[in-house]
């Protein structure tokens, strides 16, 4: 049974965060086998949901929601990724790359990782092109000032952040 | 069942490839699933060693031989990789990472494969700093000048490129 | 008749800036096109110079000053710049590019935009290299240690971020 | 009148060359306007397809042959772009970019090309997302090992690489 | 007779930083040459470790603290590096480089200093790639949530690192 | 005594490889200290000017032929870098840093190199930004064309550039 962690702050979920999830299956495609989309906690920093409703948005992406045979485990920890990660028994840390910074960030943390835990190994999937442009903080920016986001996050997702801008919204987005 | 390729010209192996196989046993580690490590042959190019010498020097590296239950298979294909992952029903695509260069490169190609064959995912490891220097071709000009390769090799594939270049060897090599 | 919009925060406009701007002229040089310099106001941002303080600087720029023929628009405005771009009928974002990390944020945002509006395009322009170190943040970062700015900045600006951090100048500026 | 200069080898032209010179329209829409679409000859360089061919192939591309009002000049030069440039009276050239590593190189050749002409501009404008994977020398490599390149180029050119590479086709292809 | 600084924050000095300092010997090794390790104090930036510690704990790397005659001087400045060097008569500013995102960062702050100062060179080093993830930032992340950080630091600063979190520690540190 | 390299093929020398001799007086300047520009001779690569032409004109650029105290050794040597510095004693070798490929390149390098030889320290040093465009390949294309490398290049071996390419030349270039 292979476990696998897709962390993040989710602050909200995008189609970016759900791309790297879809394509995550096949590394833990076995009858058992588990990804955790894992929210990092950070007690220091403000976000714009709470962890609840980041939870909730998560689970309420169709993808998600419809995904069978309990495959993906939504869930939330404090501290460093890798005790987390050695705690519920996880072998590979799924992380999304869009760019050569994200690259360089990404692969020094799995540099460190690795010394900290030889046992797990830090995986990296190309976001695909469309999606790559896609961040949480561009969708909370983009909707602040009004703009339409719908190309980039769920339509429950869309909804929410739109009325957490205060922006009344009745009937279907968009 | 997962089968995972990583494909290369392997001429010779190196260090830094045995790094990324075994790396990636985690991705496919149900009983039953492999890892092809597949040289792939391009008659136009000129190689140092021949396809049955790569193929032998390979299966000669103690990770590789000693490796329990059939995991990996050592094969070679001609043509695009993709058409060769479909071929042998591989659903996953392995790529070692070192470098910046390597990653644009990289995703490129992964993002062109994911066009040509949506249902295979590429992933990419990234090789440990220390090997991350090392390469095919960095070898072989170092071995050429009478150089020491064997922080770089296994002691089987230090001694082949050696003989290759026509430096006898007796006993140990270094 | 087209319009082009070259924005940033201008806090204050540098020689880079004014390299970038005079570079722009041939995207827009038919009878009644027009450059706007547009200042991206944020007020969640403490900026060293006022809105005011940063137009007038821009207005006394040499080559801004004298430049003919109402090319040239300074303006400022609130929110994304690409609803900016839509309200004043710009056709062209004009982005300056140093290097590689501007590069890519650059590029993102231009997808983005690209979305958000396809009848909008992104020119990306490469800032001379020479000028290439120079930025706000280093000027005002040089000029707070009383370092000379007067190679990056015209002089009139050199003055007045002097003038701010309580240097008393009388008569010209180096 | 504003002449621009779009570049390259063009050994097929593909539909990330066509994103890019649709893309430049906005730099040059004044009437009288052109874009030069000019293939660079160098003939110690063998190319897959004719001087002849590839102006043909980029002037059956529909974008381009329903393009009204000859805004659009397919050429062909000897030498240094910037030279001939500067004989067509040429004020800007248009670069794709794609990567990082492009983005190195163009930037390179833009400062040389500035001290050699500073009269003329560079501008890059960046490919879609969804085109910046494809390039000319990827679609001759798939489509040799029989791949599917049509998501890559016009179906056109698609027909005549097809051809080239011996691959009979009758009627549409794909 | 050389000076050489080698500047930073040094919050708390690490295994990364003491290679630089050892590789940068072979920079400055006539007789009465002088290698500064520099802390920048900036009062606008709470640290984690005060000036004082900070220089103690430089003191005590056992690479620092046995290093014969007086080739290394522990020091501290406020205001920019460049001035600084100007002050002690240093002709060489030794700059360690572990990512090209590091990279793009220095050379541009090189080429600042040099116009401002075209009497002092910048060098860089690079960092050994087992210890190119390491940082001070790093160290203190992994630290605070009880991790193991013996790999990136000599145990003395280990010790302070770990006291300072609040944990005891009594005799050895692990 | 400290003795230092500066390698390359210097097909021909430019400004930019002047650049980077000039900075790197201040890493050994001590009396005795030497720098070795020494051209790596590679049999299997067709160069444009010979061994001796190449020498020749690294001795006459004026910044090196007016040096003082025989500070530099204009020298060729086959084989790797590495075994060459170990053969003359050198301890540093001096390379010159234009862009972040460079910078990739160029520290995979220094990171083999040093696993060759510990005792020997690998330096980066910026070339200035006015010059990074310059390569001696750059050089040659541009001259081959008719194009004017008096920029780049000094005054002798821009003759000599142009006299090779078969363009007379009497009296002063340019």
């Amino acid at each position: 049974m292979t476990i696998a962690i897709y962390a993040g702050t989710f602050d909200p979920i995008t189609n970016g965060h759900v791309d790297i999830i879809l394509r995550s299956r096949k590394l833990c495609s076995a009858k058992g086998d588990q990804l955790y989309v894992a929210i990092g906690l950070n007690p220091n920093k403000q976000t714009f949901f709470s962890e609840e409703e980041r939870i909730n948005m998560i689970r309420e992406v169709p993808a998600i929601k419809y995904c069978d045979d309990n495959w993906i485990q939504v869930s939330s920890f404090q501290g460093l990724l890798i005790d987390y990660a050695k705690q519920i028994g996880a072998k590979i840390l799924v992380r999304g790359i869009r760019s050569v910074s994200d690259f360089e960030y990404e692969i020094n943390l799995a540099n460190i990782n690795k010394v900290l835990a030889p046992e797990i190994e830090t995986v990296f999937l190309p976001t695909s092109p469309r999606l790559a442009v896609v961040s949480s903080s561009m969708v909370k920016e983009i909707a602040k000032h009004g703009g339409n986001i719908s190309d980039f996050a769920a339509s429950y997702i869309v909804e929410k952040v739109n009325e957490k801008f205060g922006f009344i919204k009745t009937g279907k987005t968009q």
